[in-house]
């Protein structure tokens, strides 16, 4: 366990405290999916995304996600002037959480993208397993 | 699947974005904690929980839970001007989420509570199913 990030202090010792203050907005996983399951990396990729995140909130939140250890940033080999944005070891150990957040929205709300609910439901450790291992493969180009 | 709730439309169509705009916040998760693995089911016993909701958002939150179909709320039979909290199954439905998100924290940031951590880990789906079986017996005395 290696903290990076700066707080020393969560509001209580409960792990489930923790994880909802660190990813408890309206916003953070929506980035960390973009990452995860989309193959986005890019500061324009995530402001052109479904949700239409704004600029100065998608900034604070990139922020908050680097100094917590979930993602990292590299400069872009074919334009060093920007920056792409991946994955820590920490941030792919959410997908548990995204997958079993998706089945619940599936099951009780009106929501879309059958195909990506039929996957997780059919084989929930294959999918997230596969993810892992597309994430493995793309590390490894960029470090 | 059944709505309740007034909202038509999400950001997206997104079953992620559904999860997050109806959970993302930095209590809601917490009261279902509370809830769900605590037994808690009264306004009092919430604000008296250890990271000390401020009243005002308690009782959004709850609003906000109960629009959503997440929790119920009855009179209490021992004292008809007060209200008990229950959560219904769609929001038993968020065990899964809450137990990944334990796990998580509990290797990824400082936290306390390792005998909570010991028994999902030992045994996810059993402790989900313990959760589970707990809410059926307390629901039958309720309703």
């Amino acid at each position: 366990m290696h903290r990076s990030h700066p707080r020393t202090k969560f509001r209580s010792g409960c792990p489930l405290n923790a994880s909802v203050e660190i990813l408890g907005d309206r916003w953070s996983l929506l980035i960390i999916r973009d990452m995860m399951l989309r193959g986005l990396r890019s500061y324009t990729q995530f402001l052109d995304s479904y949700e239409h995140i704004a600029t100065n909130i998608l900034a604070h939140r990139l922020k908050k996600l680097e100094a917590y250890g979930i993602i990292a940033t590299h400069q872009d080999p074919l334009d060093g002037r920007k920056l792409i944005y991946t994955l820590t070891q920490k941030g792919m150990d959410l997908a548990p959480i995204l997958t079993e957040m998706v089945l619940w929205a599936a099951a009780h709300e009106d929501t879309q993208n059958p195909e990506l609910i039929r996957q997780i439901k059919k084989d929930k450790q294959k999918f997230i397993a596969a993810v892992r291992q597309k994430w493995v493969e793309n590390s490894s180009h960029t470090d």
